[in-house]
Parts: structure tokens; C-alpha cells; sequence
């Protein structure tokens, strides 16, 4: 029988968790035949919630589902795992800002990245959700001296999905028929979601939608989602971000199928010209199962290059706020 | 390109409708090659919050969603709808009791009954998922003159699935090695978790596990398991209820697997003595998509047989109640 792969889950009982648990344990994250164990990681004053999510993950008696573990200690959610989803971070507050944030959310990561690199297989994959999540993930991946520091990535395929949703919705498709779209730099409002290698039914998005539309609406809608679904759900977005959470790491595991590449925010190694070390979304190429590389020699559109440099140099300044847990 | 089913599904803003519309639409339910339109009902209150869950699925850019329609008019919902999922209902306040609780869902249900019938496709497949949900659909079946009565069911499969869960813990097996496992009558702590046919890896569940647990700690958890869901999390159970209609619905449409038979509520054709036209929860075998039998010729053990009786006289005593809406 394939060996269970671990798969530790923090913030496992918030609103993001719950949808994500069960589409992990259904199979749909890393395949049908590919047994799980979730490590569900909560604060000590959400664990009664979490085992009540564990009482309903045995009550979907799923056939992928080799067990489930509910804890408060880091040490023991983190413990031998395969695969980190660090999905649970300090939200937002009543007038904090973005920089606040950042600072809220470091000693957190600080503590989850030690543990992690303490704990987990030698060769966990992880995947930060929790925003910000880019930077978040710069300062666990920062803690860490056994992992390598390529398996430390963030979350931006919801970005790219909202994308496609929106060309799809556009050109009265089915989201299947839209491929390449991706998106660079921050998972904020400075990230830059570039159609130019984009394809609907294998014509070029650029030749195929209006061009003001694209420059405009688009752009606008794709990098402010977040707080559209909050004014319409009054919650923001869990559903949509467990399931982009599942597709990084389906795709990073079983490949991008009819699509060249996807969205990862991923260490930079200095292309493009991104600083090296930032967590920065580029287009990645998945070469073999747990294994990506960065799409070289795309070229980034006259309009494009102000933005481009603008989502970098936002990622500096973050990096700069965080320099002493780095 | 094979055609997209319609899905109607009411109460699809509520807690299961959130937990179960994103497993719709990745394919998890009619299978990954199956197109899928979704058709959500709301009430007016929650038709805001409906619009931001459609703004979350087309975040998910599914390749299987082919649409998506939320309105709070039952006719546009059920609008030629190939599968209708009745997740909404009224649920249960202080102080009611399950035949108050009956009555104030009789005329939710006739008239989502009649708008089913005059809507839906001529074949629809209905479940009835909002308690008390042998009785609902009962109800709603009876507004029907156009749709075969045994397309109406009812979901046991959630009892169903927690009896698995329950054994694969107590013997230390994943989900997938206990089979044939199944519910005898009505969604309500009166059911009969019958274990005479099941089997752990192949052998008995009789000659496995201890008689003592099954008859007495197994049967009451599996019987009152949505209290304890209850207790565990502060809400009633959702994704294993929104699971548990997802397997119904997957196992009628594509097959029980490896399992002989699955738990359906569905019209009683008198087999097993149960008085005709009630919902009563059978082991059903899946011949063909969209088609079941009921399973004859097993043996009801002693122990069961008083039990079998009373779930069925609670089915008649609910229909009694609510004569003059049939």
C-alpha cells in the first residue's frame, strides 16, 4: 500500500480550515489513491471546535483518510509531516494596517518555522495561506536550516483563479477552455495578473477580449476580490481559498495538466531581476512531482513593468519591516 | 461534449449548501468528466449572501462548473433541473418538539414539491436532506404527479457513514475496509444501524468486534451522533452532512464501489412488511445510473426486529400527522 503522507493544517478549525479539511481527506488534494494523515493544528481555545471537525471527518468515513490528529502543540501538528499548510495567521483588525499586520503576524511565523523545521520530514513541502502571506512565509522559511528553502512557498493560485473566473465569466466560457494565466510579485493589492501568455480555446486572451476591459475591470476586480467578497458574503473568502490551497499543492504533486504553468510564490533566485530571497508569485513550471522551476524568458509587457517593479519593491519593504526576525 | 447536468440545490447559502456546493462543482459528486450547471435557492434574506457564494465559485475557476444561477424563486431554481438537492429546511427551536418541527416544515415542502414538479426535468432525481427528511420528501413526493415517486429520496447515508466510522476506529482500519454496513428506517434516533451484513477486511463484523460495544456503545453513537456534533462544535454537523448527500447522490448516479448496497430512504413497495409509500431507509443496490432496487431477503436478527418496528410505527405516526398535506 502507498505510505499515508502526512499533511499538518494550521488554523484547522477556522472558516478556510473546515472547507479544506475535507477536500484533503476526500482525495481531491493529492489523488484517490493516495492515503492521508491530517495533523490539524488550532490555539488551545478553538481545540474543542477542532475535534469536533475531527468527529465529522470520521463521520464522512472517507477511504483516504488513515487518520487525524487535534492538537495545540505545534510541535506534535508538524510532527514528521509531508506537506505544511499554514493556514491560520492574525486577521486584520479594526484600523490596523498592512504594516501592523506584518508585525502581528512575525512572531507567529517565527514560531511556526522553528517548529516546523524541527518537526517536519526533512523534505516537507509548505505552503503559507495566511496573510500576508508572502512575507509570513519569508520569516518561517528564515527559521529553518534542515528544509530546503525552495519546499517554503505562499499562496497566490487564488489570485490566478479569480483571473480566470473572470475571463472565463468574459468570454462565456467554461473555466477549463482559459490556460496560462498567472500572476507575479504580491498576493496584495500591488500584484500583477498578466494574460500575456494567456489562451482561451487556444486563441490568444489578447486578441480575443477588449483591451480597455482587460487593462481596467479585470486588473481592478482581480486585485481587489478579497474585499468584494467580503461586502458580499459579510465573511471573507474560505471556500475559494481552501480551494486554491488545494490546487498549489495538487499541482505542485501531480503536475499542472493542460496548463504550461501556475502561480507560486516561490523564493526568488534573482529572475526577472526580483531580489533573491524574496517570496515573490512567478510562473512555475512543475517538472516532476514536488518539483517546480521558474518559467524563464517570458517577456514582461511595456504596461506591465512599472507594476512589476512596484509588487518587488513593496515585498522589500516588508522585508525590511521584519529584518531583525529574519 | 456531454451535456451539463442542472443541480438544484435549496438552503445553498446555509452551512451544508457552503460546505457541499464547492464539491459539486470540482466533479467530486457526478464524476470529473460530468459538466455541472448549479441552480441555488435562497431565501430572499440570504440571496446576497448566495451572490458572494457564486463570486466564490467562479474564484474556483472549475473546470466542471458550467454555470451557476442563485435566485430566491423556487421555480427558477428547479428550472429543468436534472438533480434537486433539498438542503434547506426549517430547523428546530427552543422548545419544539420533532412533530411541531414536522408541521412547520409541511408547507415548505409542498410547495417546493409542486415547484419540482412543474419545473424539474421529467427524470429528476431528488434527495431530501433537510430534517426531518423521510417526512419532507414524503410530503413533497406527494405534490408530484409527472416525476416517478421512486425517484424521491430521502438521506440516510449520513447514519450510514458514521456506523463506518465508528467501526474502522474501534478496529483500527481506514473507512475504505468496512463494507455493506447500513441503515434500517427513519433519519431519527428510532433508525436501526444494521451490521449483519458487514465485514472488516473481509471478515464478519460480528466475529470481529466485540457484541457488547456493538449492540450497546456503537448503536446509541451512531443513533444520537448529531447531538454530540452538536456539543463537539457549537453547530450542527455541515460538511458531513453536505458529504453524505454528495455519496448519495454519487453512489445512485455511477455505483456503490466495492460496497453491495448503499442506505437510501426511498418509497417503501411494501418489501421487509413496511407499510407502503413511507420513506423508509433500505440497503439499495445500484443496478444502473439513476437506478436502485431495493435489496430483498435479508434476515432482520432478533435483536433488531422490535426496533424495525418502531422506526417503521414512527414513520406511519409522522405521516398521520401530516395527512392532509398527501
Amino acid at each position: 500500500m502507498t505510505r499515508p503522507l502526512r499533511v499538518a493544517v494550521t488554523g484547522a478549525a477556522g472558516q478556510i480550515g473546515y472547507s479544506l479539511l475535507f477536500r484533503i481527506a476526500s482525495g481531491e488534494m493529492l489523488g484517490p489513491n493516495q492515503p492521508v494523515i491530517i495533523q490539524g493544528l488550532e490555539l488551545p481555545v478553538a481545540l474543542d471546535a477542532l475535534k469536533g471537525v475531527a468527529m465529522e471527518l470520521d463521520d464522512c468515513a472517507f477511504e483516504t483518510l488513515h487518520g487525524m490528529i487535534a492538537t495545540s502543540d505545534p510541535d506534535e501538528a508538524f510532527g514528521d509531516a509531508d506537506i505544511v499548510m499554514c493556514v491560520g495567521s492574525r486577521p486584520r483588525g479594526p484600523g490596523m494596517l498592512r504594516s501592523d499586520l506584518i508585525q502581528a503576524n512575525g512572531p507567529i511565523f517565527v514560531g511556526q518555522g522553528k517548529s516546523i523545521d524541527a518537526n517536519a520530514a526533512a523534505d516537507a513541502k509548505i505552503i503559507v495561506v495566511g496573510n500576508p502571506c508572502n512575507t509570513n512565509c519569508l520569516i518561517a522559511a528564515a527559521q529553518s536550516t534542515r528544509i530546503p528553502k525552495e519546499n517554503w512557498t505562499a499562496m497566490t493560485r487564488l489570485d490566478q483563479n479569480r483571473a480566470i473566473g473572470q475571463i472565463a465569466n468574459k468570454a462565456g466560457v467554461a473555466p477549463g477552455e482559459v490556460k496560462n494565466v498567472f500572476i507575479w510579485g504580491n498576493h496584495s493589492p500591488t500584484m500583477v495578473p498578466d494574460i500575456d501568455q494567456a489562451s482561451i480555446g487556444g486563441k490568444s486572451v489578447n486578441n480575443t477580449l477588449d483591451a480597455q476591459w482587460l487593462n481596467e475591470e479585470f486588473d481592478a476586480t482581480v486585485r481587489t476580490r478579497g474585499k468584494a467578497i467580503i461586502t458580499a458574503r459579510g465573511k471573507s473568502s474560505a471556500a475559494s481559498a481552501g480551494n486554491a490551497a488545494i490546487d498549489h499543492i495538487h499541482d505542485w504533486f501531480l503536475g499542472t495538466g493542460s496548463n504550461d504553468f501556475v502561480s507560486m510564490a516561490v523564493p526568488s533566485d534573482g529572475s526577472y531581476g526580483v531580489p533573491e530571497g524574496l517570496i515573490f508569485s512567478f510562473p512555475c513550471r512543475i517538472t516532476a512531482p514536488w518539483k517546480y522551476e521558474i518559467v524563464q524568458g517570458l517577456e514582461i509587457s511595456e504596461g506591465n513593468r512599472e507594476r512589476f517593479k512596484k509588487t518587488s519593491q513593496e515585498l522589500e519593504e516588508e522585508r525590511a519591516a521584519i529584518a531583525e526576525l529574519l
